[in-house]
């Protein structure tokens, strides 16, 4: 396989909710919206929305609600830019879990989470340029 | 936001143990490895490697080893190409969560994890191009 994540896919609970937060962060629906699936065009990896229901009954595990350990950053070019997101996530509805800081590493990054918990991170890289 | 993963991080609780998985499956590592965190450069979206340890000092919440209904999907452009896929993840020491199989929606995929649990598909898709 050659290094590429084509398609990050997030089960959710509710699917109308989801899509009405990651609407509202500006993603935009690729083709047909239904009630188990709506897919969402993006630079790089697409993103993705599905049945947590249809989830266990396709791979026979049952997704939990709790932090996996899968946290999807949205790279800024600039502190004030991670502000930006953030004020964004919230005013769609993300729980905000970490105001934006100085991380350790040298970077400026918040955290903030959809309606099913999945954890996004805002951030200010100055070392990578992932924007 | 303009509609963009720019990485993704997967939490683990060893480390190289899941740097050989990602190497072994061909993923290229950007810059320096230490015993913290890990960054491959891919096509699209980056991958990286975090310890959980870490995620849970930083953001205050634990990560789980359970399944959060999150699955990266690797595209290819046949069924052929799935059934490889597949045959990589094993041969990497992913575990086989589904063997590939017709699915409901018209395309053809299987499912595997990670050495941390976390669910990769290989997918073929005959609607929409992501390879």
């Amino acid at each position: 396989m050659k290094s590429k994540i084509s398609l990050l896919t997030l089960g959710t609970e509710d699917i109308k909710r989801a899509a009405v937060f990651y609407k509202a962060l500006g993603f935009v629906v690729h083709g047909e919206e239904d009630e188990d699936h709506v897919m969402f065009k993006a630079e790089g990896t697409w993103l993705a929305l599905y049945s947590k229901n249809l989830y266990e009954k396709e791979m026979g595990i049952a997704p939990t609600g709790e932090f996996s350990g899968v946290v999807m950053a949205h790279n800024v070019g600039s502190k004030e830019g991670v502000d930006e997101v953030m004020e964004e996530a919230r005013a769609a509805g993300g729980k905000i879990v970490k105001e934006a800081y100085e991380t350790y590493w040298g970077g400026y990054a918040g955290y903030f989470q959809d309606p099913d918990g999945h954890v996004w991170s805002a951030a200010w890289n100055p070392f990578t340029d992932l924007t």
